[in-house]
């Protein structure tokens, strides 16, 4: 390994608002060597989320922020290339969390070792993280029952889609929420949602009332924004919002002028018993995962729950990629193959 | 008593923002007769409690609005003087929701004896429904573990000063918010809450943080406005939030204009996990009201509760009682005797 060359993508600036090509930076270095107890992974997946997004900027959050000039975190499924490790081998196909780049080094610490039945990219989708947080939040925030409506927005990425369909198996209704008419289509016809609205339309609130003719009881934020503003007069009593995202408000900078709508909210958390609760999948990850993946899994081999990826090639297309995912610009999950 | 007067306080016209004294109207009748299955009460106590400003209003709400020109609702203890109903005999005192009223029907439902060891009036307050609103919110959805940190506002009320002292009970810091002096010596010296703020000192969210130096764990939200500024920053990751009320907002009107202060709230809700849920006691009533009376009617007993009662002599008083109410200008439950 050590003719070939590591190339990584680095934090080069943090954006203010929407990211732009130039907060990212491509290098190269040597590719290191591992140490007694280490291996070294060559990375064939990196997969693009929303959520690093947060990590490019420095306001307080859950996690540390990247810091700049250093390589921009991810998952990734990567293959053991040189074992000083005694648990894996050479050529063993991992869970890893490497990062934007082309080589790493690892301890052992936070790997799995992947089936090589399935499809190596599924644990950075529908049976990984976005699976996961679609399960987790769901089921243990949301608990929808049979006969109840579940909005989720958008629905057509790797959490929605699946939030969907999870709600589908456990008897709701699912609404699926997506910007553009291809998304609403695969909505309906790949993932099987009862209604999909476009949220772009200009009577999208009043398409949602009609949706939901006996109101919300689950909503699965992952936007923010105006989809909120359409989502909160039909929240029923006892309805439960699982917060896993607000893409929407994440290029957001400075504060936010205009109708405070904060009183609104409360006043409807109160007077109609809701539940909003926040999570990072991490928190449910000791007590579910392999609930999780039993279940997801079994899903997925029936056909219970369908999955869709959008694959890009190469790692300098990484960035344009991410900007794009912030924009909707994509369908399905997001996934770099290196 | 046919030949008492009947007297009783309606609703004359909704208000817009602060309830003026012309929004009542003290109305005079005959005392009407029971019929076969029902008693006639004669109410000794009427409850004033925060929530009926919200039954002035027609805006959506968990209960029916009061007509215009309907008896104001209301908790009151009452005498049985005349029954014609097999489980109630002259002389009983029950619990009854006859509302701003000398006398009035009831058919039983919804009516509860009195135990009369106890001070009536304790029905109303400390074990009555302010009591069991901090008791079922603070043990249901604040959870308090030994060690973590209760933050209370309109802490001398009723049930403010019932979360504060339940939490202590279970090993938690309570830090209580009211506004002025006075209520703050009552918060250390009669409730014994370890901190007490006055939300009108002008560095009080200062003051708050340096009151809680190891972030907040559990907000009970009866108040809104500025101290839920103040408190935001401070809640910890999983730190949760029973919202029982907004006193500070009953009275705003039209929209708010000025900073939008949800994306803010949101943010916090996702990125450090907190819980924000709703709730009317109602809920909680069937499956914990028993292990209430028990708990709380020992802790009274015992004097690890402890409570403080504002009565006002008659019905006539209660609308510029009420209106007081809503300014923070009574020390603890307010309750008007006939």
């Amino acid at each position: 390994m050590s003719q070939s060359i590591n190339q990584r993508v680095v934090l080069a600036k943090r954006p203010v608002g929407r990211p732009d090509p130039n907060d990212f930076r491509l290098e190269q270095s040597s590719v290191p060597s591992p140490g007694e107890g280490e291996v070294l992974l060559k990375v064939e997946y990196l997969s693009l989320d929303p959520y690093m997004r947060g990590r490019m900027s420095d306001a307080k959050s859950y996690a540390e922020p990247v810091a700049v000039g250093a390589t921009m975190v991810g998952g990734t499924v990567a293959r053991v290339v040189e074992s000083r490790h005694p648990d894996y081998a050479e050529g063993d196909l991992v869970l890893s969390y490497s990062g934007w780049q082309r080589y790493a080094l690892s301890d052992g610490s936070g790997l799995r070792r992947l089936d090589p039945k399935l499809p190596p990219t599924t644990a950075l989708g529908v049976l990984g993280m976005p699976g996961f947080t679609a399960y987790s939040g769901l089921l243990t925030i949301g608990r929808p029952r049979p006969g109840e409506t579940v909005v989720v927005a958008a629905a057509s990425g790797p959490v929605g889609s699946a939030v969907g369909q999870i709600a589908r198996i456990k008897g709701a209704r699912a609404v699926g929420i997506a910007g553009g008419a291809e998304k609403c289509r695969l909505l309906r016809e790949h993932f099987g949602f009862d209604v999909a609205l476009d949220h772009r339309a200009p009577d999208f609130a009043a398409q949602l009332a009609q949706a939901c003719p006996d109101g919300i009881d689950v909503y699965f934020e992952n936007v923010g924004g105006k989809v909120w503003d359409a989502v909160l007069p039909l929240l029923n009593e006892f309805a439960r919002v699982p917060v896993c995202g607000l893409i929407a408000q994440y290029n957001a900078h400075g504060r936010a002028e205009g109708e405070d709508r904060l009183p609104a909210v409360m006043y409807a958390v109160l007077s109609r018993s809701l539940t909003l609760r926040g999570f990072i999948q991490r928190e449910f990850v000791a007590e579910q995962f392999p609930s999780f993946l039993r279940d997801m899994g079994g899903w997925v081999e029936s056909g219970e729950v369908r999955y869709l990826e959008d694959v890009v090639d190469g790692l300098e297309n990484a960035p344009g990629a991410f900007i794009g995912l912030l924009e909707g610009a994509n369908l399905g999950k997001l996934i770099v193959r290196l």
